[in-house]
């Protein structure tokens, strides 16, 4: 018989152990930074009616970017964001919640296309949200970013230092209103400024003189990338009130204990959702990795659910994009995780299994980290080197002689010392090791 | 526009915050009793290739069971558990995993079939799994199934206690050969046992009649669910060896401090995997849930996936079986988990919020969950309003007095006491509420 694959799917994560318990690590610590920021996490379907995933009707090519199936007379397929499902929960328990309604989601998100290099079909992203109804103040999107640079801190010692550049829609607007330019201008001049990173300048000016045809629009728009907004003071009333408003953010930003926050009118965040200010987070030490999170506000976040009108400010942080990516480029030092395990309880022979056991028990209600080596056929030898493969930090050596007398000899694997004690004085041995 | 519906699809779980933190508590005690016992968490992919997920070729009939689709020329589909995924991964890790390795998985699988009450098609187990490469003592039987009580106990200010029952597969094989029964008659028979519970001692009688066609056989199996081996003790080396086995094995999870242990020959858990000794946990309090955790030993885990044998014993916690089932019965009082938060922090106007940000970074430093109430335009009674009805324990008011004294109004929301006093002496108060 021909035997199955082993690998998982192209574009599908699965980590070794070590690995494992790093990325754990780092979700524990971030999760813990937004539990401390008041966020109710949220546990989602991964599954959603497909009209709610998408407005479009051609599958075809929907078919290409997402996991689609079909159950009955129902289309359905796996969630690419966690926004999609928020929104729709969000409509649907608007008397349940209590506004504003901080959300917070740590969960797999799918998306369909062909894996790519540093592309994942199956990956982790970290979602916080404040959720307003009809109202909700800007101090919010600067609350967000200082979470979210919080939450990178917390693992700042396995990725270094982040900065954050804040962008904004309105500037675009006031800017395209200034300029005079039509509404499909608008709109093909915006997806060319989005897309402008990956284009590369000489596309991207290419792209501009092919939709605008006017040597002077085009080079008004360039200049922001060169100049920010500084051509386009005092030029329109709703220019100003843009860079005012961007102006007085970074202020609050730092009144909030913002580090490492600057302008940066580059910074748009795609077409979806957002409509004022938008944000980005890059790693200093890791640029390579491109923006590690990202937000902004959204003026109508449910308006396909609900007749209520929620206001949203929203952030999603990478999270297999910045630790599955740092272990495979070989960036993480993965030896402090190499094991979870402080004893080793090793029986010498059927004997001493009942007594193992209860040292077993009493040291995992002390919660100590305890793996009971329970093959008693199997040699001395063998039963210390499975403790010294699995990283144990002490064998506890049972055998007849300790039965008999109730005790325990505790060996310390690094140093090779090694002493006969009580269990009590064990497990307070190894509960300083926890 | 048409809105769209904002109830999730039908057998999709999603919770409203209060109970969804107690699920999260419910889950971080279990997975720290695992965590505690030595498991190594996997996080494997939900998307299989189909031929890993199944060896059948009939997609017709597959596909009212799973979650199927095709990318490109790959069918693939959900995880419908953990094991068939653990299996690949296994064999394809041999060399980088320590045996006996011991894995835990918490995670989401999908059931295609149409929704039952109280059946999900996305819901969480618990997995633990201990795999030998050729060999492994039955010690880890009885280990899987202390660490499977332990798991169960840490919520048992929730569940109730738990109790389970040990069946033995190969008891029934010796009682076939014992019987002489032919190989389509222990199939069939073997079917029937399984199925016993859902049918009913009615059903079961007929098929037993309709199968064997033989009353005195028929009334044998049927002794067992009434006798259990008494019957069969010394009428064949094989019935007696799965008969001492079965003794044995009792013997040893009392040493190894397991409660509410018996056997039960009518436990058997299915036809897929198992080929050693069986078990299932159900709860004392509400046996209406049915079995809660179950799981047993297999000869050869990943024979589709290797030419290396490898043995295990492996067990599933039903979570959101026992978890949502007991929030969906009105058996759990959710009223602790009202809220995570400890401190609102409201600023009194635009001047009170660069102070009142300070000090909730000031209190977040110190792992005090904090929610800011930033609308500033809202007025003094709103804004305790909305740190009520978050469940708030203090509110730290800030007015322009407080920011010119940088110090702050404590309100206890609970007693209504309330106290100016300084950041350092705020954060001591609040950090003996965590």
């Amino acid at each position: 018989m021909e035997l199955k694959p082993t690998k998982p799917l192209s574009g599908f994560i699965e980590l070794l152990p070590v690995a494992q318990r790093f990325v754990d690590v780092c979700a524990a610590r971030m999760l813990g930074v937004l539990r401390t920021a008041g966020f109710s996490n949220l546990d989602l379907p991964a599954i959603e009616r497909a009209e709610v995933l998408t407005d479009k009707d051609n599958w075809d090519e929907i078919e290409t970017q997402m996991f689609l199936f079909q159950k009955g007379d129902t289309k359905m397929g796996l969630r690419y964001d966690g926004t999609v499902g928020l929104s729709r929960y969000v409509a649907g328990h608007l008397n349940d919640l209590t506004f504003p309604f901080r959300a917070s989601q740590f969960s797999k998100r799918y998306r369909g296309e062909r894996a790519q290099r540093g592309r994942y079909r199956e990956f982790y992203q970290m979602d916080m949200d404040i959720l307003g109804i009809n109202t909700l103040s800007t101090n919010y999107d600067a609350e967000i970013i200082s979470v979210i640079q919080r939450t990178l801190n917390s693992v700042s010692d396995f990725i270094g230092e982040n900065y954050v550049r804040v962008g904004s829609r309105p500037f675009w607007d006031a800017l395209f209103d200034y300029l005079g330019l039509n509404s499909a201008q608008k709109k093909d001049v915006f997806i060319l400024i989005d897309k402008r990173d990956k284009m590369g300048d000489q596309d991207f000016a290419e792209g501009l003189s092919d939709t605008l045809k006017n040597e002077k629009l085009e080079n008004e728009i360039k200049s922001v990338f060169i100049n920010g907004y500084s051509n386009f003071v005092k030029k329109s009333d709703k220019l100003d009130a843009a860079i005012n408003e961007l102006n007085d953010f970074m202020k609050k930003l730092n009144d909030f204990g913002v580090k490492n926050a600057d302008i940066d009118l580059s910074v748009t965040r795609g077409l979806a959702y957002y409509t004022g200010l938008v944000f980005e987070f890059k790693l200093s030490t890791y640029p390579e990795l491109g923006t590690v999170a990202g937000g902004g506000r959204y003026a109508n976040l449910s308006e396909k659910f609900s007749k209520t009108k929620i206001i949203g400010v929203g952030a999603a942080i990478g999270f297999s994009r910045i630790f599955v990516a740092l272990i495979e480029a070989g960036k993480i030092d993965l030896s402090k995780f190499e094991s979870p395990v402080v004893a080793a309880v090793l029986p010498m022979g059927d004997v001493a299994v009942s007594f193992a056991m209860s040292v077993v028990n009493a040291l995992r209600d002390e919660n100590i980290a305890t793996v009971a080596c329970l093959d008693t056929e199997k040699k001395f030898k063998n039963q210390i080197e499975y403790a010294d493969k699995i990283f144990a930090k002490y064998s506890l050596i049972i055998g007849e002689d300790e039965v008999n007398c109730q005790q325990i000899t505790v060996k310390n694997m690094s140093t090779g010392d090694q002493e006969k004690m009580s269990l009590r004085d064990a497990v307070k041995l190894l509960k300083t090791e926890q």
